[in-house]
């Protein structure tokens, strides 16, 4: 399969934060934000696959910062790493002030999805090329997000988790 | 403050899928999903501390199971570990045949929330002090699991991480 | 068939009170409740039945204390009495208080259910043993209340309706 | 305070069944139609007292005849009683075929709303006039479900229920 | 073809302003209006047409005057004119002062619809025949507003736009 | 005030077709991508001005092609032409195929807002210089539009629209 590169895929949500969608601090309640990452990240993974994506695991978000309401928020999901029928989804979420027009980083998430036939049975996907230092730093981590990921499930033992092994084990 | 146990917070939320909670495959969307175990473990996590409490990540929710349009859903959170301010949440989901009444585990995720004053700054939260083996387990693994997301983070060096570097050290 | 246990249906579900289900006071509306207790009360009806379920009728819902933006607020909903084709189901109603955690009765509901195949056929469900105090007192009570839904579509002649006419013939 | 009539407070909402309301069957959902009804019964309510309204409580709905998905529906609600502080909402729902344009009454429910000031404290309303033999008849009936429903809440003995009573005692 | 009147596909559609639909200012989104004219004005091309309708044209909409959360909106839309396969709705908009009840007229919107068979093909539409002076003022006004969406997208020459040309060259 | 580009407010919502969003023929709905399009434009508008903005008319809607439940929708919107203190936002409406990923242009509106400050007065946008040959052919268009919305409202005389005048009067 010809290989595509993160920017084929990303994807671009931007949207006001409606009365209905804040918690009791009158900030984006973080399921909501959740789902529209989810929206966002999969549509980037069928971009990249151009097959029905389904997400597979969540596997890190930090919500770093309140989005209050009347907010403009932007979702940037983009593919950074293709496994056989998995991809992993890199998610930036920011936040524009509504009078200076200031961007501010207020998210980042990760979300793995896979491409299935319409049988729901797991398909191959294309491989990624990143291109930009951000997309190279985030292709060589999402192989030790994946060992992390196996280990955690118990499908891999640590000692074969090269990677994640060299992180705690180089230090002096 | 006075310890609590996880069955103090526990919290259970079952509902339908409706029919506009779904993906091209009738399955519940995953973001919806998301949405929806974020507000059941929002709730955990103030009956446990009895304050506002926001998200401040989710780390790591696996999604084995679609969950078909029309299905009963059950979405049960409780505390796993308290640390300072913040609460690790172990959320378990579910799904019961509509015919045979069968249970079968679905997803498993893990949000962390801390406990907020008015104003939004973090504030104490009591200990917690897990009874079952489930409870005991979860309790252990929570700890590994935020050195885990500090590492990750760039907050704290993996060699000061000792119970994770222990699980890639100890084996032959 | 083999009879059930109200406690075999008993289904719970809590939730928040969003901004988008409040009315101008900044309470949670009647509708959406009316519509959070029909889903509970069809999870019931189909745990008795195992069959689709629709609702039947609304027989009596009382609003007695008004559930606030923000409340943790619990439908618990389990089938009171079993007819040939046909479930009433009990619905309870709990608030909670934000930070001392007491519960509050806000509410009760009696919904009618019929069991249905897929072609929308009225088929028939498993009859009820009632357990506790609490359930028997409803399950008679369901005699009655069903009498008198009969007397009042003029199905039934108010002489037929034995149960009902006692109760308004037994005063002095 | 002026008297005013059932049509001054008409209300009639015409609107779709959209896929998000509907249930397995492809059927509106009770508890939609619930919601619905309540919107049109609170407007009804608010029309007669020019006056904030909360629901009391819902008498009894009866879901004659299932709503499919892509109806047109039409909930007409007006006051068909008022008492001292409450208003009793009488509430027709038609759906119409989108082919022949036939309506047929699909379902019939009893709404009571509560008129309260800014405080939430209940406050007077007008006195209804019924016109049409319609009108009068609901009028008429809307005294005997009153004495029902304190009955059944135990705020009346049964042997004050002069008008109920009379029902189950005339017969030979 | 039997011509029909607009008052046979008159649609009244009366609702609340919920919190979930208000902007910053807390008013009715614009969006949202554009939403309910649009299921309004649907409804009003089926009844005449008894056919599935879709959305061709939005016309024109003013929002002359802002909607407060908490009013009561009634959105009333009738076929103006009919042409061989589509239909101009024409839609009035009303809020009620909660207090006084006095009616304001705060939009007028024209939308076009076109009725299709089950393929999604534009199928034959009844003739209409106006009745009230504001009802003929309204039929009249659509034959220029037809012209000029089909000069605007270049489909009509403007020199064949007769009845528009007319407007602009007759002033002295 | 400094003149801003239409580059500056371009505002890209990317987003998946839900079932709930959807018509009896498994499209989604006119209400819904209108609603949408003035959550895009209202952005749009908002980048722009730096103000709060609220919808003032929409001037053209057509829907050309049909959008399946599915698709991908990419909604941009951005000024076209800035006046006093209004500001005619130009919406153009994508969607992709999701297995080809081809684009086709499904729609194009035109909305205006207004900028207003925090009592709803309105108040002065910076002006607009277009930059591509598109900008520029829809800045000129604008003021065309604006003259026929203004003769349409009955604001300004035909024989004073100078630019709309040329159009129907310059032919053979």
């Amino acid at each position: 399969m010809q290989p595509k590169t993160p920017s084929e895929s990303r994807t671009v949500m931007t949207d006001l934060v409606l009365p209905s969608e804040t918690n009791p601090l009158n900030n984006l309640f973080g399921g909501e934000l959740l789902a529209r990452m989810d929206r966002a990240a999969s549509i980037a993974a069928r971009r990249h696959s151009r097959r029905i994506t389904v997400t597979a695991s969540v596997n890190h978000v930090a919500f770093n910062h309140s989005v209050p309401l009347g907010s403009v928020v932007t979702v940037e999901a983009a593919i950074s790493r293709a496994f056989k029928t998995s991809m992993e989804v890199f998610i930036d979420v920011w936040i524009e002030d509504r009078f200076s027009g200031e961007r501010t980083k207020a998210n980042e998430a990760i979300y793995t999805f896979v491409a299935v036939d319409e049988t729901g049975k797991p398909t191959e996907v294309p491989p990624i090329v990143p291109e930009t230092d951000l997309e190279k730093e985030r292709y060589e981590a999402a192989l030790r997000r994946k060992q992390l990921s196996l280990v955690l499930a118990g499908k891999m033992k640590p000692s074969d988790a090269t990677e994640l092994k060299a992180l705690f084990t180089k230090e002096p």
